[in-house]
């Protein structure tokens, strides 16, 4: 609550603003004039009772900005009550985490006086957002001048503005001290540290913080192997059959450093208060459309659309899409290394200088194809998920992750699987992998933060100079702010970062024992991206609305899904070298059947591995049991003879705790 | 509630009698009356507010009977209230499933009047556990007349007196109305129809419902592939090579047969009220010790166990212990092995009669040797995981099926193993399986039912007479029933009888590519059992307590289990046929490297398959998400203000239908 520019500090209004609303330029001033009375309205009459104001940017050349921009912000006591709505865990008195109510605020901990610093800005904005979100229309049939944005009772109004194009964005103000703050502790800081992963949670959110944490974990887990990998490089150079030791090590390390990091979440999840916060009833997606009909489950009127007709676009389309597009991949594939025996064979026929830059122009096809091929296929994943038309923004982004992923995996990894396994060259293979981390190592830095950055320091200068005209030199930080931060870049959520690591461990997991370096250059690299991810969150990208988030959700089960296939991939690199080879000199079929046998024994043991390793750590299954037991004991003292429902709640008690402590 | 007898028809006293109380005939009368008293007592004062009375069986010819059996009953008013502690889900008004509260007990389907007839026989019975069961030490140190038999505040006294021998059995009574009418729609009718699943759960429960639920289904997923074995039988009777289409009909059928399992599991659950009722705070098993400490989550007084000695004892005695066994089972089958061949030879040499006999012989001895080798194992593995000190029965019982399950799975099929992977012999694994099937098929079912039906009938008539010798021609009948039923063995639960039921899935899923008649003999097998256990569950047990449960538990991931390992023996029964091996007439690693790559692909969609299928239905899904909304509406509306804690109970909100929606 301490933002460092107030609005009450120049003459727009006075409250600290928390969020920017932009509407479109030429919104009807009636749709203007009912937005803002709801916005400000009395709950009770269904409004959110948010502060709400105008910034007014002056015209300046001819080049009127847009005047619709407004800043939303709020009473501390309507925050607090709010933080009650959206089920805000915090730390009570007695050291466990607790859901927020407003009539006991007094009893938690770091609540003092009339709750001034309680809840972070990250908070608040999301508080903010969801009360904004939940806005819903009463009995108006339309949004007031436009008579075919229609409406019906219960419908989120934000939502619906919002798909129609009448609201262009809103998103979170940054607070330019907390930033500057934060950015010193995170990486302009000289002395090595781990992350101030609180500090990020707190200005950004779980979501984020989450991804930061399982960065840093993973560069750590990746550096005992990095250690073991640099003598391997350094002494056994061309000695590609060392790597059983380095595949076995692989195998193991790569289970336990998904249980073990499935743990570290729940760990940090209970301490923000995630783990046992659950979404309260999702909205349906601003693109969801259907025709008008009744929820099942609210028993409120929404769009409706049959799953089954959603299945049906799914497995008829989508399915065969996907294929189809796999199938290109092989081919495009195929047709590289065509190319590439063409070129060896013309060169070996006749190398002369010209036939030597031949031989990589097949590479360098492949390469820019695959990347066009990545962005087209981008565009039509995320066309098709939204043609499957899911209600949950969660269920379309499990869709379109789930289609990415295959193609990325399979554009990625086919051309290492085709040299390991199918062309059987170590040596090869070992080049493609240097080539390929190094390159996408440079190229992701470069693409994802210094070029943005770039681009915004320009835009950044601009803005700077047109509102230095437009003004003179009268001080208006926020209405400066506020048109910087606009007209900066959206941060699409974690799913590239998220992509990009997973593609890394795909390197270091599958492939790492024929080139032990791999982990050391994954190191490097998620060193310099953890500054670059760190420096593009507060610098180059809007402020991201805080996400509740308990763990790192169907990343966790890609990554697991990678380490069986590393298992499957890594045994048979251990058949294929010939040190195993020479162990059975007269029968290849035996050696064969013994890999396929160790193999399903390692599968095996992983799977026992998971299941013995329990996802939360005993002493917070110990304080989730407890919170359990004492809030159904407090129900059962207050109000057992007057709820009909009451028991119900209880359905899911221990659920969580019966099923890890199966075996405990 | 309509107990075909009643105490207040005899001269013994004024209520239905539900359950038995037997205590040692040598118990101190200052226990008897402080029990009692505690039973009598009212609520507040931590009674149980239970109707109980003493049965007095005449002396006679000195043989005195035991005097110390109560039946305890319990008021109309006082069980529904337990319903409702004991989370009681019954069908609401509307058609969803609820919690029952005293309440609102008018709005429930079925309540009518006083609710006479609204709770089953079952129940009432479930009740009444509940309520002596928890029935606790307030500031008593020992058991009066028992300095001993220490207690501390909140320890449940009945669990106290059972552990130390004072409380000898408590069960409830059977009613020989329902019983007769049960007994005629399950087993005595002749005309073929499904079990009337719903009456055995009112009669006896949720947990042996269900299994005799999975019976049937069991049975009737087996008739297609019966179906198609009869004519892989009939006309491919020396033909080995036909498998591989049975096979691969083996590996998706095992899989869809499971999920659909756990639909139909959750529909019968949903119906039954137990799929959202979870079980209370559970109690420490009777046999727990442990040093007096705090229990972490309640903060009550209760002994405590470190879970890392028990940890220890885990890993470091009862998994080698276990290790052990499997190795002297392994060595028991080849000194069979060897037998066999010797016995062989021995024929071969001088074929005469002696020595055709002692072909049979090792075959004989393995056979008995197994048999005690299984009993002595299920003693060691009870003693060991009682040894373990597991807090709670559940867990006591995964152990303890995990144990038994891992050993009977290698005594069961080790032998089959070596005759098709090291013998590769598939006339004898044909031979061996059928052996096997019908032996033990018969064995099961005499030793299962008829032996003790028999013993109980001898037993019966001996009570009969003596009762009459004493009462002369005074018709006592209640006398009597509760004394041939305190003579009744007790049900031991449906370990056993789940696996049978698993061995037999066994026999089927792993090895019917080569004896196709298996699936026939199962379902015959199962035919016969379903009366076999009908019988011996009505006429030869007492009557069990009825279980509330949601799903088969660990069975399920034990079937699953067991349907993995079938793909990959089906798949390398295929790599054995001389069909497959006729169409890689050159290269045999080549084939091998196909069946291994199918293998890999098979357990891909097998996984895939898993995830895709929801476990519950969508209108179940629908209706527990319904409930959920209701019951946060109704929290939100009423109590919001007043609860630090209430946000806790909505954590595992969605958790379940958020996972089954992830990609729905």
């Amino acid at each position: 609550m301490q933002l460092g520019l107030s609005v009450s500090d120049s003459d727009v209004s006075s409250f600290t603003p928390l969020v920017v609303l932009e509407l479109a330029d030429d919104t009807k001033a009636e749709a203007i004039t009912w937005l803002l009375n709801r916005i400000r309205g009395k709950q009770q009459n269904g409004g959110a009772e948010l502060l709400v104001d105008q910034l007014l940017f002056p015209a300046q050349d001819g080049q009127k900005s847009n005047q619709n921009v407004f800043v939303v912000g709020s009473t501390l006591q309507r925050l607090l009550k709010g933080a009650e709505d959206v089920g805000l865990f915090k730390e009570f008195q007695d050291g466990t985490m607790r859901g927020f109510t407003y009539a006991n605020r007094e009893s938690f901990k770091d609540f003092y006086g009339d709750g001034e610093g309680f809840l972070s800005d990250a908070e608040c904005q999301y508080i903010i957002k969801h009360e904004l979100d939940t806005l819903r229309a009463k009995n108006e049939e339309h949004v007031p001048g436009y008579p075919k944005v229609k409406l019906y009772p219960g419908k989120s109004v934000v939502r619906r503005l919002q798909s129609k194009g009448v609201l262009v964005q809103y998103f979170p103000l940054h607070n330019k001290e907390d930033l500057k703050r934060l950015s010193f502790s995170w990486y302009k800081k000289i002395k090595l540290s781990f992350q101030p992963l609180d500090d990020i949670r707190h200005y950004f959110g779980e979501g984020l913080a989450l991804y930061f944490g399982f960065l840093e974990y993973f560069t750590f887990a990746l550096v005992p192997m990095a250690f073991i990998g640099i003598p391997y490089y350094l002494f056994d150079w061309e000695d590609y059959d060392k790597y059983v030791l380095f595949a076995v090590f692989n195998l193991v390390w790569s289970t336990v450093f998904l249980e073990v990091w499935k743990r570290c979440s729940a760990t940090l999840a209970y301490g923000w208060g995630t783990l046992s916060h659950k979404k309260a009833f999702e909205e349906p997606r601003a693109g969801f459309h259907g025709a008008l009909g009744f929820n099942p489950i609210t028993g409120r009127e929404e769009p409706v659309y049959p799953s089954s007709k959603r299945q049906l676009r799914i497995y008829l389309v989508s399915v065969p899409f996907v294929l189809l597009c796999l199938y290109l991949s092989f081919y495009v594939m195929m047709v590289y290394f065509d190319m590439e025996n063409w070129a060896i064979s013309i060169y070996n026929e006749n190398p002369n200088l010209a036939t030597g830059i031949l031989l990589f122009v097949p590479s360098i096809i492949y390469a820019v194809v695959i990347e066009i091929m990545n962005l087209l296929y981008r565009y039509a994943a995320e066309f098709l998920t939204n043609w499957e038309n899911h209600r949950l923004e969660s269920s379309f982004q499990n869709h379109l992750v789930l289609k990415v992923l295959v193609f990325n995996f399979v554009n990625c990894f086919a051309s290492l699987f085709y040299i390991a396994f199918v062309m059987q060259d170590m040596v090869l293979l070992r080049q493609s992998l240097a080539t390929l981390l190094i390159t996408s190592q440079i190229l992701n830095q470069v693409m994802e933060a210094f070029l943005p950055y770039w681009l915004q320091r320009r835009r950044n200068k601009k803005v700077h100079k047109r509102m230095r005209r437009m003004m003179g030199d009268k001080e208006l930080p926020l209405l400066e702010q506020v048109q910087l931060e606009t007209e900066m870049n959206t941060y699409l959520g974690t799913f590239d970062d998220y992509l990009e690591q997973f593609l890394l461990f795909g390197y270091v997991s599958l492939f790492s024992c024929v080139y032990p370096l791999a982990a050391v250059l994954v190191v490097l690299n998620n060193i310099t991206e953890v500054y670059s991810d760190a420096f593009k969150m507060c610098h180059v990208f809007k402020r991201p609305f805080s996400e509740p988030a308990a763990n790192i959700g169907v990343w966790q089960l890609a990554f697991e899904t990678m380490s069986i296939i590393s298992v499957v991939t890594n045994c048979a690199l251990i058949g294929l070298s010939s040190q195993v080879k020479a162990y059975f000199p007269e029968s290849e079929t035996q050696m064969i059947l013994i890999v396929v046998a160790i193999e399903h024994v390692l599968l095996a043991f992983k799977f026992i591995l998971a299941f013995v390793i329990p996802d939360v750590p005993k002493h917070i299954q110990v304080k989730l049991a407890k919170l359990e037991f004492d809030s159904l004991e407090a129900l059962k003292k207050r109000v057992s003879t007057n709820f009909p429902f009451l028991n119900n709640e209880s359905r899911r008690k221990y659920y969580f705790v019966d099923k890890i402590c199966l075996f405990a």
